[in-house]
């Protein structure tokens, strides 16, 4: 096993951060890393936003929920963004780019960019010895995180990344059996059931056992409760709104 | 820097592969990368289909357009996938999970989830010195691919992954200046324009000298080229057919 790849299974997302700061060279690797990961028919459909107004820090805490947001030793917002190609064009063909761009395949394109790139920056900074934590909980709110930021039209904040030395070390979380997501040349529903009541006895005990948080769940019991309980619905309008995803 | 850093930077798509043959336990590691990727709340919203009926790459092949679909080492398919946890529930929570999983937060989260395996597939492929290709043309014909598949409601194809060791050794493109991706506490348009006034020059120049598919092009130009010819129109039909991105 070469150090890429222990670096990737030793992943576990940090939430208590030391104070010790993070350089400017390091920010700039970090968001060169992400820069190089591939993107489709190179269109690089991402804006990254590094957030060190403690103001403007204070209110993503507030709206994600997490205060390892605001103990970071650095913030990174990850948008998807499609106005910066909207704006190359002259006014008669940018009346024309509007169907694709409004589309949902762009608006796949874009996203997906975005996390490729996301996700490069999260390796690059756990080589380093940093530890992140993706920030999802701006979308607890991603109208007011959209105004905080006065983002233009055509570009939506995705997630937040909270990056700095790591000030503990959680137990990793465990995954669904490699069979339960990896499957040859056929989706199979029927090969996951069992191994999938499997995964939850062993994940019963992992959740009596550990040290932090011990409590009894189970894997499809969390996604039950999750799903039977609807979040952040007005993501549908926020995106239309934003002229995306609506053709 | 260290060697993992190297490994993302040096990041080039593969589009000739060898003959050589990856091994089943090359393939277990990078799938078991792919899933120690951060998942939002510990969803692991994400198939992924190895390919290795040959009559099913052919077809992919015809699909994408690309020949390096059909003689990669092995191909793999990311699905986004909010089936598996549909499937967990009782006839009664089924019924209220369809709020939550036919919304476009889902859609997002189980793209955003998928991608961030991928890239940690590309990533640790890469570190054993084989070479990738993301595979968005699939996405030419997103029906076909799904039904060649069988894939269920909830479950829809993203994109291939073509793996193989490297034929040949393309340029790096280059990306835009990091100051047009980066910002700081806010989204600035103007800065961007300028930058990319000189990139475009500066691409030119890399088109020109360069020894494959030399030709006169800018990043401006074909961005505008592509965006005034819509692709893909009807994914967005698709998406709402297998249910997700409706509510």
């Amino acid at each position: 096993m070469n150090s890429t790849i222990e670096t990737i299974l030793r992943h576990r997302s940090i939430r208590k951060f030391k104070n010790d700061p993070i350089t400017p060279e390091q920010i700039k690797t970090i968001v060169k890393c992400a820069q190089h990961a591939s993107t489709s028919s190179y269109v690089m459909a991402y804006t990254i936003i590094g957030i060190t107004d403690e103001t403007i820090k204070e209110e993503l805490t507030t709206i994600s929920g997490h205060e390892h947001v605001k103990n970071s030793s650095h913030l990174f917002l990850f948008c998807a963004d499609l106005n910066r190609i909207y704006h190359l064009a002259s006014k008669e063909d940018q009346e024309k780019m509007k169907e694709s761009i409004e589309s949902t395949e762009q608006f796949l394109v874009a996203t997906i960019d975005t996390a490729l790139a996301a996700q490069n920056a999260v390796i690059a900074a756990e080589s380093m010895g940093l530890g992140v934590c993706y920030i999802g909980g701006i979308r607890n709110n991603i109208k007011s995180v959209n105004d905080i930021l006065e983002l233009p039209d055509y570009v939506i904040p995705l997630f937040g990344l909270a990056v700095g030395y790591p000030a503990h070390q959680p137990e990793q979380k465990p995954r669904l059996p490699l069979n339960v997501i990896y499957h040859e040349n056929t989706y199979d529903i029927k090969k996951q059931t069992s191994l999938i009541e499997q995964f939850d006895k062993d994940l019963e005990k992992y959740y009596i056992q550990r040290g932090e948080n011990a409590r009894t769940d189970t894997w499809s019991d969390q996604m039950i409760r999750k799903y039977t309980n609807p979040i952040r619905m007005d993501v549908t309008q926020f995106v239309k709104d934003k002229k995306l995803n609506k053709r």
